[in-house]
């Protein structure tokens, strides 16, 4: 589930965005701390080995060594390259979220557009809302491994009620070798004919419209899966990681305290054991790149990837409520309280 | 509410941008002077322990740490971070404000298409719009503490006029786990059938329409819901404002004024007692983070946050209004005075 | 009126561009000189100062002062904030433009639809054009001091000739404290729901899309009014102004020529009296951020701002001759040249 | 015409790139070379001088400037200003691309909608053609050089066969001193009310998509002549263009070899008499301002402006046959191959 | 076929990632090797001249230059140029995914709306969806070196059974020296427009979803075209080559290693053989360009390009089971498992 601090900066406070800072799940430092520890393991490691391993003469070497990774990290373009890949990522995991299904409004239309409340009445409606639901499941199967866990098979989606035994058969009936999310779409589509066949539906711009209504759900899901199918290319991603971890490799050098009065820029007054900045340096960093990380797949199980399977509860309990249950609840028209 | 001053800036001059600087509400000044007291008092005390308490070979590693500071402050990388940062924030921000949700398009449509100045036409008229700017509080309340704060139950919406007991019990009646935004529309969408089942509404092209005008006014109001359930992901946010807080700790001893010959750059000629400089910096750096975290919930209580009781009330005002006293304003088809 | 050189563009060649720098209206020369000018005086003041009325000893304080600020004019981030800065400043300003309200569509619509050459037709058709600039007028009175100081109160609209007295009556009968820029549109919409009753509309789908094309203008009209309603932060306007303004105080200082072999860095070898790097400097900064400036309210009246006032002329005229003078000019139906 | 190198790059390789570089037409070499020139010989100019006619005293100046200016186009905020606009005009160009006008989607419509074989049919169908590309013909004249000098007044559009006698009689007869694009739309529009009339159109939905189709034809010409009304802000484009060309004229000081050891980071060990990475640099900035320049106005005569010209005739050519000649070419319906 | 890593990035974690760095196909490392090796041989060759084969006198001019070279290679802007680059051309490279035509949509529709299970009506359906398919291999033809490939003349479309020798012979009938591309768009709107006369379509509504959603399908096509036609202009292109190449080619001499004690900056202590940093560098910003080269033209042979003769397949078989084997197959309507 993606992790809310929303309301705790209502107010722009000095406070309030401390605490913000103390948060532990899906925070920064959740995050960074297993790598950090790796990192000054490795560090100590060298440290050590400079201090007390080392003979004058291979102290020297070493030293030179650390001046030359210290020179070099500047050419390193590390801030520009991640800048514009975490935009890049950022704005492709928003658009995922905005087309990931809310069936709030397909269920409103075909509440309000295809009447009756009799058992057919009632069946056609659910039965939309449902296969509106099983399109989401069968994609999401498809792009989210906690959601293809719960549903491995066909088998499992028919045991949760997404679809019948008949309906499985109708569906392994379609003879196609691609995906074939299109099929309880075209369902949905055959059940609103029938309904303005029947009567049931008034008009048709009803039908126009639930066929719109029905099209832009699918639309969305289907852009999930070209997000899928198409991600970020491979080389990009590979080229920021690499950045990322070639800069802190060399760090592991380059930021060593050495007492040399050969390198002036490396030497150190004091001698200094934790390489605070660099420390700093590594949170800000591969924090950042951990934000890239956690967007790239959004459907996965990161703290703050979104949470499929609820969607799916979520979608089915409100879509059935919405043209079952509240079509017959409706308050009494009176006056309200401004009347004049 | 959002601070204007659109018409101070109305000609560009030095003059007329000169008095934007000198404004209190929602200015630089007054969201940084607190943070900045801080840490000059730091600051300060940093200094005068320098100056008095310390031994002459503790100031050599006073300085010593200095220098070093000084060095690592270039390693952060604030500016771009923060542009970064600040523009994905501000057009967030932005575009919540385009979805906040104005109930006059609606409402011009609700009045052009049901006619009838009945007492039963009335109702229908009021009652769509009343529903709308229900649903509208119900979000607002889960968004924004202020709302939150004026609205604290069902109850108090009822004692405001916004909902009548009647509706309070259908709503609660609706068994679902998951919020109940979409019942109010529903409630609508119902009513609008019924006109057209009374002939109020002259065509099938009208119900559409105003489906799809409703429809728009509820799916900006979830997207509002959608940028508070999904916000930026924590590390991110975690990212920047950890930056420029360590920034400006490593600047408490960075951009200290010392005496010595051993470290080139932090040494300075003259004894300031003042860090100008670093004041300018915190001020730029601290105000830009300053527009991210007013930004960030915009439904808060900052200053430059959105007005949001004020939206309730100026469009329940306004939408009932349009529906129900204007419907009868029209004036006299004459001749313009152009007319040749 | 927006200064226009696209046509001095039209190749892309050393002389066509160097025309482009020769320009005064609307000018990086206009808009900078003044500011310029200002700051020679001052610069010009320090110089002798230091020059002529300082003693030895003083002298040397004000090159290490001198010294001190040409530093720290390095840790001004003027680059990026102006660049994000002016980014978000010129998004905002042309989609303004964008929704600025031109009358073709709606009033070629409103021709095409209502049909009928006798004098109510006439009435019908020119009244809604009509009431589409009057809202216009409505909002750019509050957004726009130059159309405000032409129509300082709805007197003056009447005066003009945008509303008869019984539309003034009847739009301040309307009882609402907020504004009431949809009252014309209503106006239009009943207007419309008339035409269509007494027959001078043929179908319904008509009425629909007038409704439609005139709420785009409507609502085109409304993003104006928002844009006024929440400009960009204040603080977000502050921070860069002060940046500017402080970069260019501090090099007052820092950029003075002094004769020191104590500071490398700003010792120059020949002695220079006009700052020519610094006054470059100045003009692309200064300039950049009046890109911003003059943008920040593109209804004011800096030379590049919209004339708000001639695009309420152009669109009455426009829109009355589309509905009126020109349907009943059609030209005969004749072969066209290329007939095979 | 837009020049294309799309085939030639359809592999990511060393030689398909390589080949990408030595075109000429619309490329960076021939944007740049003329500049260069110039300013090699400035350069050079400048180099003897030094070398040859100054004396020593004179000598020490000269490089005492060079020093001085070596170090000051580090001020010169190049890389970012340019990266920021080129990102704008690239943008705009683009959309104006898009909104160029194509006939196809009009002219489909018009011919699937308007039946008939008739005389008077195909008339109708063509004259709404002609009169989308006449629209097109008069915004592209006011926007294009290249279109305006091939039709630089009204008659030779109708010598052309753009526009009839009677067309042209009736356009001047319209009264208003504002641009008169919109007629022939609204020709077009009543010629659609009349086939309405008539019963070619079989029903009212035809009659709106026309509109809207026709419509959208329209607003994105009118878009373009917007681009053309307000173009980038005049201050903008200077500050760009100036800070380039300033750029380049400290460095005919700064980039000069001198032979001192006063000044450390100018002075060469080795006599080069070609500034080889300073040509360098002005190839990559100067490139990338001509792209710039080049798309600022893409209806100009750069090699790689939109064709407009081309574009008209297309569209002429194109319309006609889809309106006309093609409607009666249907091929029979027959069973696919696939047929199962 | 664009290479798909999302399920292994589920997790945010150093091992996932980590896998991701190992992969060939499509990786940074399948792109950069050649291009590195050549560099390392070339720089190889340099170095060993420079040790074996010079004379001292020789060897000191050659360090000058490298000196020089070194010092220079801060003046070449290639991470901004790049970053802006890669963003606008990913921005393209999406934008064409986006529009590159999945049948689902249209064929849906037709499915809903184009009823009759007999033999006429079969083939109707089919053939529309065939025509979709047609367009779009026509247009990919044109912009895609594999399917030109696949297809070089329209008789191997129609050996393809993608049209028939009539339709053929229909195609080439028309008379135009454009693109026809909207051929097949006008013979699908003709069946529909047959299909409606004949009763197969039950109201005008449906014609004119039809036409918009075919429509639609043909704009995203158009645009395909329109991206190929007008590429990012040649001298941008040719910018970004250009300089990451020459930055290459100066680092071949700027990061020799030298023994001199006359240039501080570019002496090292320790001889290194190997340019370590370089090469990371190298495959940094060389991998970076290759991003944007790949996607260029995403229509080409690259590992990640989109595979396009995948697409007309997949289309034509998913459209055709649409429209035809699964319109019969419609699962019984049943009470769900939630049915209360």
């Amino acid at each position: 589930m993606t992790v809310r601090y929303t309301l705790d900066v209502s107010t722009s406070s000095f406070t309030s965005f401390t605490k913000v800072l103390f948060r532990w799940r899906a925070s920064l430092w959740k995050s960074v701390f297993q790598d950090l520890l790796c990192w000054l393991l490795l560090y100590s490691i060298l440290s050590c080995v400079y201090r007390f391993a080392l003979a004058d003469w291979q102290q020297e070497i070493f030293e030179d060594a650390v001046a030359f990774a210290y020179k070099y990290t500047d050419f390193i373009p590390l801030t520009f390259m991640l800048g514009f890949y975490v935009s890049l990522v950022v704005n492709r995991w928003w658009d995922m979220f905005l087309n990931i299904g809310w069936i709030d409004n397909p269920s409103l239309y075909v509440s309000a557009y295809i009447e009756g409340t009799d058992k057919k009445g009632r069946m056609i409606r659910r039965n939309i809302v449902r296969y509106l639901v099983l399109v989401q499941a069968l994609i999401f199967r498809d792009i989210s491994v906690t959601v293809r866990k719960r549903f491995p098979t066909l088998d499992s989606l028919e045991a949760a009620g997404l679809m019948s035994v008949e309906e499985k058969k109708t569906l392994l009936d379609v003879d196609s070798p691609n995906a074939k999310y299109w099929v309880p779409v075209q369902w949905a589509y055959f059940l609103i004919r029938e309904a303005r066949q029947e009567g049931r539906i008034k008009s048709d711009h009803a039908v126009q419209e639930l066929f719109d209504k029905l099209g832009e759900f699918r639309a969305g899901l289907g852009k999930l899966a070209c997000y899928d199918f198409v991600p970020i290319p491979l080389v990009y991603t590979q080229v920021v990681i690499l950045t990322v971890r070639c800069y802190f490799i060399i760090c592991l050098m380059g930021r060593q305290y050495v007492h040399t009065t050969r390198h002036i820029n490396v030497n150190s007054m004091v001698d200094y054991y934790i390489p605070m900045m660099t420390i700093i340096q590594f949170v800000f960093y591969v924090g950042w790149l951990k934000v890239a990380e956690a967007l790239l797949n959004p459907f996965g199980e990161d703290d703050d990837d979104f949470e499929v399977n609820w969607f799916l509860d979520r979608n089915l309990q409100v879509g059935l409520t919405v043209v079952d249950d509240a079509v017959t609840k409706q308050p009494p028209l009176k006056k309200d309280v401004f009347w004049a």
